[in-house]
């Protein structure tokens, strides 16, 4: 599968998008036209706020399984719900497709998560920003199988109590508001540096086995030069 | 760091070790005299039953801050606790501290997790079998941190909702009582063989990134010629 990595190839500025999560790219050409594509996926577990107010009328909105039933009930108009509904009952799946414009319906077995065919769906729509509302917690492998799946592009996983995504190489202003910021390389991260952090590092080169960088606080600049690196933002 | 893979080095029977987690090694030499070694770590978040029944006098046990309260508090003999104690209040640290054995106090602000370091004491012991229970749930970072912990050595995670290990290429008997099993490949794996499953799958080659093995059921054999393998048993 060829990776896309758009947080090189056209960076954006999510500050502008989502109140709680900022990330403006410091380096490189700012593609910024006021009008960002994004792509909002709404997926399970549930354990998100929906704020209606923070969507714009040109968002995407992807309904995935139990969590399309979730929104649509919170009376979110969703453009596209897609899942094996193994996670609704008789009623909730009647009622999401009632009220669901376009329906996917795909086979409980499969070759993919429910999630993967969202991001897939995503995807197709070039959009400048991802978002998938839940995605974490519950089942450790559902969790690990969606942090894969940012990789493939501007891509944040969100709940109430923690956000997830991957950067490339490059120099990041991170603002956050949870209690703790962690980071992974999960691809070799060469020269990392955060300044601003609680912990503060310079031209660190952090391997994939590292857990050096867990539990940090505050907010801050990351940079490094190679490799990708995972940030998650988290409650105690 | 020297990745020790005890799975290829010295093959153990665990499913004397165990009740519910059984794993035969069908190929390579047999080493079983009968006495295995087994650390056992006890961590947060205390989600697992703790059977003392299933345990040997001759078991290392270990707590971890307030996973090693909750030991003590169950009536395990701790053999060592550690920790930085920022998960217990001062009550609880104090009912520790009178409790046991030997305790090793780390600085919350230190280079690795509680869980590294309960795994770095564990490893000296040349262990057969490391059982770290907890170590997934609550927040997805430590969740990470302490799956890349099982490539250390012969390590499972343990809770009453999953199982989490890896394998090196060989052959594996499976046994599994939860309602799923799902296989990643933390390093490609080469040639992955399914057989007795509910999907089976033939001389597969399964990259990092695919999903394709999210959400199998049952038990079976496992074989791969190459590669590292993530094992996740877990309820829905």
């Amino acid at each position: 599968m060829t990776r896309q990595r758009h947080f090189v190839k056209r960076p954006v500025r999510l500050c502008l998008l989502q109140g709680r999560m900022c990330l403006v790219r410091k380096t490189g050409k700012q593609r910024w036209d006021g009008c960002a594509m994004v792509v909002r996926i709404f997926a399970s577990p549930t354990d998100y706020t929906l704020d209606a107010s923070r969507f714009s009328k040109d968002d995407v909105l992807i309904g995935v399984d139990y969590g399309a039933y979730y929104a649509l009930k919170s009376g979110i108009d969703l453009d596209l719900v897609l899942g094996d509904f193994d996670s609704t009952s008789s009623e909730e799946t009647t009622f999401v497709k009632a009220h669901a414009r376009v329906i996917k319906n795909f086979s409980t077995e499969k070759d993919s998560t429910d999630s993967a065919l969202a991001v897939k769906e995503a995807l197709r729509y070039d959009a400048d920003e991802i978002i998938i509302y839940g995605g974490i917690g519950n089942r450790f492998d559902h969790s690990f199988a969606n942090m894969m799946l940012l990789k493939l592009g501007p891509i944040t996983c969100v709940t109430d109590s923690a956000e997830m995504f991957m950067l490339d190489p490059g120099i990041y202003d991170l603002h956050n508001d949870f209690p703790y910021i962690s980071f992974f390389a999960i691809e070799p991260v060469k020269r990392l540096s955060l300044r601003g952090f609680k912990f503060d590092l310079e031209a660190y080169d952090l391997d994939v086995d590292d857990p050096l960088c867990i539990s940090n606080q505050g907010a801050g600049r990351v940079q490094f030069d190679r490799g990708l690196l995972l940030v998650i933002k988290s409650q105690d």
